[in-house]
C-alpha cells in the first residue's frame, strides 16, 4: 500500500467568451499540487498551505482541497469501494494534506478548482484509484462550492478531464467534452492586480439582460462550438465575442480594453476575460503568434496601466489533473 | 429566353429550442410557391395572390415576395448583371409576381419568409440564374424585415438554402451551416389558432432575463450544436429546452403543456415552439416515431384545447428554396 501520493491540477479558462458559466477549458500551467498520505485517526487533516501568502484556510472544513477530499472520503468509506480495493483490508480513514498553491489567488485562472480537483485526485490516488476520474467530479465540485458560493463547473471540469468542456445543465450535471484543434494555442496573461470574484459575479447576477444580449452570445456559441467540431480557429476566434458578462467586469481590470486591441493587433484571432479576471487570455493558431501576442498584451498592461503581468502560452491540456512523481 | 418560371420555398423552424432569432431548420412541406415572369412597364407587379383568403397586400411595396423581387431587381439592373447574363441585351426592367400561399398564416412555420425567398428566387431564375443562392439572402431578407419589423434570417436562411442554420451574427450577416444528422426526423403540427408573431414578439422583447436563464439556453446551444456533430439525437432532444422564450409564449398556445408531455409520450426527443407559434415541433430519431408522436400531439391538441390541426412529418429539408415544373 502506498503512502504517500503527490497530484497536480490545471489552471482553467472559463466562460471562453460567449460561454458563462457554460465553457472552460485546461491549460498546461500554472496549477496546484497537493500531496496526501494516510493518517490514522478518521477525516481530513491539512499539514500545510504553501504559496497562498497566508490568506488560504488550514481549516480542512473551510479549504476547497480539504472538502472535496472529505467528500470523496465519505463517500468511499460509505460505499467500502476503499476496502474492497485495498485488498479487504480494512484501510485508514483519514488523510493528511499538503496544498501547495502554484497559481495566483483570484486571477480568473481558476485556482480554486484547481485545488479541489486536486484534494479530491489525490485521495482516490492515495486509495489505489477506486474511482474513474470523472466520477470524481461531484467531490470536486464540493470544493469549488465552498469558494464560489454556488455550484458551477466550467472550471473544475476541465481542470479534472482536461480539454475543452461544455456544461450542458446541472440537473442533472451533464458534461460535453468539446473536440480540441490541434493548432490551437492559449495565451493568457495575468496581471498583478486582483479581482473579487465574488463582486465580478455579482455585477453579473445583479443583472438582468434585454434578448438581444443574450441573442448575441447564443450566436457566437453556436458559432464557437461549430468552430471546435471543424477545426475553423477564424471562426473560433470571431465567436469569442461575449455581450454578457465582459461589458460589466471589464471595467474592474485596469488596462483591458487596451490589451483586447493588443492581443488583435499582434495577430490574436480572439481575446477575451478569463472567468472573472483579471486574467486575459487570447487565442492564435501557432506557437510564434502565441507568444507575441503574450509580449503584446504584457506591454499593454504595463503602458495602459502600470501593472505587471505573467504570461503563459501553449496548447489545451487535454489530460487534465494526473499524478506526478 | 424564358418567359416563365415558378419555385417553391419551403417553410422553417425557427428558434429550435433554445436558439432564439439564431437557429432555423427547413421542412420538406409545406412551403410558398411564386410564379414570374417579364413585363413591358419597369418594376414588380403582383398579378395575384391566392391562398391567403384574402388577407395579404398585393401591394407590391407591401407584399413581402414583391419586396424581396424588387430589391433583387434593383440589385440586378444597378450591377448590370442581368443584361450581361442575358447575351448583352437589354432585358425587360418589370416583373409580374403570383404568390400563391400554400402555408397557413400566422403559424410559426415561417410564412413571411418563404414568400419573401420565393420572390427573391423566382427573379433570380427568371433572369438566368445570374447570383449565386447565397447571394439571395440580403434580398429575400429585406422582404422578411417588413412582415417582422426587424432583420432576423433564422426562417429566411434555412428557406432559402435549406439544412439547419445558425445566425452567428448580423454585424456582417453570418449563416452557419450545421450537419443534419440522417436519421432525424421532424414533425410539426399547426393548430388551428393563430398567435400574431409580433405580440408573441414584443413579449420577448420587453422582458428581460437574469444570467440563469441566458446560461440555461447557452448550455442547451453547446448541447445542441455538439449533438448536429455528432449525430446524437438523444443529446439533440435534451438539448431543445428553452428558458428564454418558451415560458413566456407557451400560454399563448392553447393546450401547449399538454402537447409538450404527449410528443415525449409518444417517443419524442424533444419538443418546443416553432418560431413563436402556435405550431409545435418534436424531432425523432424514425418515420414510425415521428407518425406516432404527429398523431399524439394532434390528439392533445384536440382534447386540451377543442382544436383542429393538421402534421407533417418528414427529414430536414437540406436543399432548400428550388424551381419546379
Amino acid at each position: 500500500m502506498q503512502c504517500r501520493v503527490r497530484v497536480f491540477a490545471p489552471a482553467s479558462v472559463s466562460n471562453l467568451g460567449p460561454g458563462f458559466d457554460v465553457l472552460g477549458l485546461a491549460i498546461e500551467r500554472p496549477g496546484d499540487v497537493v500531496e496526501a498520505e494516510f493518517r490514522d485517526s478518521p477525516g481530513v487533516e491539512i499539514a500545510a498551505v504553501t504559496g497562498d501568502g497566508g490568506l488560504l484556510p488550514a481549516d480542512p472544513g473551510r479549504n476547497v482541497a480539504g472538502v472535496a477530499a472529505a467528500s470523496l472520503l465519505q463517500h468511499l468509506a460509505l460505499s467500502g469501494i476503499a476496502a474492497e480495493r485495498l485488498g479487504g483490508a480494512r484501510p485508514p480513514t483519514g488523510v493528511r494534506l499538503w496544498v501547495h498553491k502554484q497559481m495566483p489567488l483570484a486571477s480568473g485562472l481558476g485556482g480554486s478548482a484547481a485545488s479541489s480537483v486536486a484534494g479530491a485526485l489525490a485521495v482516490n490516488e492515495l486509495y489505489g484509484r477506486p474511482l474513474a476520474k470523472d466520477a470524481l467530479l461531484p467531490h470536486a465540485l464540493a470544493g469549488e462550492q465552498v469558494a464560489a458560493g454556488t455550484v458551477h463547473a466550467d472550471n473544475v471540469a476541465p481542470s479534472l478531464l482536461g480539454g475543452i468542456k461544455a456544461i450542458r445543465g446541472y440537473t442533472p450535471l451533464e458534461v460535453l467534452d468539446l473536440p480540441v484543434p490541434p493548432a490551437l494555442r492559449l495565451v493568457v496573461v495575468h496581471p498583478h492586480t486582483e479581482v473579487q470574484t465574488s463582486y465580478a459575479r455579482r455585477l453579473v447576477r445583479e443583472h438582468s439582460f434585454p434578448i438581444e444580449i443574450a441573442v448575441a452570445n447564443l450566436g457566437n456559441m453556436a458559432g464557437l462550438v461549430a468552430a471546435l467540431h471543424r477545426g475553423d480557429l477564424e471562426l473560433l476566434g470571431r465567436s469569442l465575442e461575449d455581450r454578457l458578462a465582459e461589458p460589466l467586469r471589464i471595467g474592474l481590470i485596469p488596462g483591458a480594453a487596451a490589451v483586447k486591441l493588443a492581443a488583435r493587433a499582434a495577430g490574436a484571432l480572439g481575446c477575451s476575460i478569463s472567468g472573472s479576471g483579471p486574467s486575459m487570455f487570447a487565442v492564435t493558431g501557432d506557437d510564434e503568434t502565441a507568444e507575441r501576442v503574450a509580449a503584446a498584451m504584457r506591454i499593454a498592461f504595463a503602458e495602459e496601466a502600470g501593472l505587471e503581468s505573467e504570461a503563459f502560452t501553449g496548447p489545451v491540456n487535454v489530460h487534465g489533473a494526473r499524478r506526478i512523481p
